[in-house]
């Protein structure tokens, strides 16, 4: 009975009116999720998510900081390119492809706390300086976790990697590269002058592929 | 004597010839250290600290590393703009402004250890993938350390950072803005694959201002 009643209020015109207005509003911040957030003042966790899902899809690389052992507990940055998926298919995971003989990847990182840090300075799509907060930036802190070749993760960590970073299917002739993911605790993402803007991993995932 | 001697060698042709040769050498990396490094297998620490020193003095903006109090102990990553020095005066030591409200600058952070990450890439010299080392890469550890008004460092630092960053100059009306700088540590520049180069504080900051 309940049931009924609620596919009944889902089909009246209200509701599809809603709904596409929703839809389009969603659709425009997809298309342009810049220019969206500058029209408006306060931003939603649901917007915010989009454009934090929309920065990690577009760009490839940022600084995965972790926390030193050669020098004693200190904290150190690393350049990595990355990957949340496909082109057009990003879900908002980060998968790595990390060298043994590089500091992040040469010890036990496999459990250990990391974060990455991205810019939209590489997109082109900000004319503000990238300290700027009006140049997005995001800051996904987690744990590093290591995806085995038995892991069926693995086939689609790889078409997410090679897809977006052709040159990595020769790098495992140099040095055994191994490909990790972050797996997400907090999003922190940078808009206007102020606090950052905190964001649930939970909000941040349910965005659709960007 | 020997001072003579000495005064009789630096005049001969000989030593002139090998000066020349050193100094177009050295202008020769100036104008293009990528290409001269990828000429040479090995990299010498004057040759990657002049590599070292261009790839700061070109960049404006990197990722500083430091442990998140709010987080436990976690690493973090934030975006910044940095300068080391007026446009063709960088001396290699960078300067940031960072505000309060920041999860960088908000706590106690003169003093504490951090580490500035740079990429090669914004500079759009790199047609490689950001992680691969021919792609260079640098990250510097330190100390952050304060610069207070009444330091006459101040001045330096204000045109540094205000010659390559005129935004800043109003950033102040929205937070209450610092000048810090990054006592340098260890510099560790990764280029081709395998360790990255570890150059001294004293190699890197003797190189003549780029």
């Amino acid at each position: 009975m309940e049931a009924g009643t609620m596919k009944n209020s889902s089909s009246s015109p209200l509701f599809i009116y809603l709904a596409a207005l929703i839809l389009f509003f969603l659709l425009s911040l997809l298309q342009s999720p810049v220019t969206a957030s500058a029209q408006i003042g306060f931003m939603s966790p649901a917007i915010a998510a989009l454009n934090a899902r929309w920065l990690m899809a577009k760009n490839n690389w940022g600084i995965l900081s972790t926390i030193s052992v050669d020098l004693g507990g200190a904290p150190f940055g690393n350049v990595v390119s990355f990957s949340d998926g496909e082109p057009g298919h990003g879900f908002g995971v980060p998968y790595f492809y990390l060298a043994e003989l590089e500091p992040t990847g040469g010890y036990e990182i496999n459990g250990t706390r990391a974060a990455l840090t991205v810019s939209e300075d590489p997109l082109g799509t900000c004319r503000k300086d990238a300290q700027n907060p009006n140049c997005k930036r995001i800051t996904l802190t987690g744990k590093l976790k290591w995806i085995s070749l038995e892991n069926p993760e693995i086939k689609f960590a790889q078409v997410a990697l090679f897809t977006k970073h052709p040159e990595m299917k020769d790098w495992q002739s140099y040095q055994s590269f191994q490909i990790y993911k972050l797996d997400l605790e907090d999003i922190f993402l940078f808009y206007e002058f102020g606090s950052p803007k905190h964001l649930t991993p939970k909000d941040y995932l349910k965005v659709p592929p960007i």
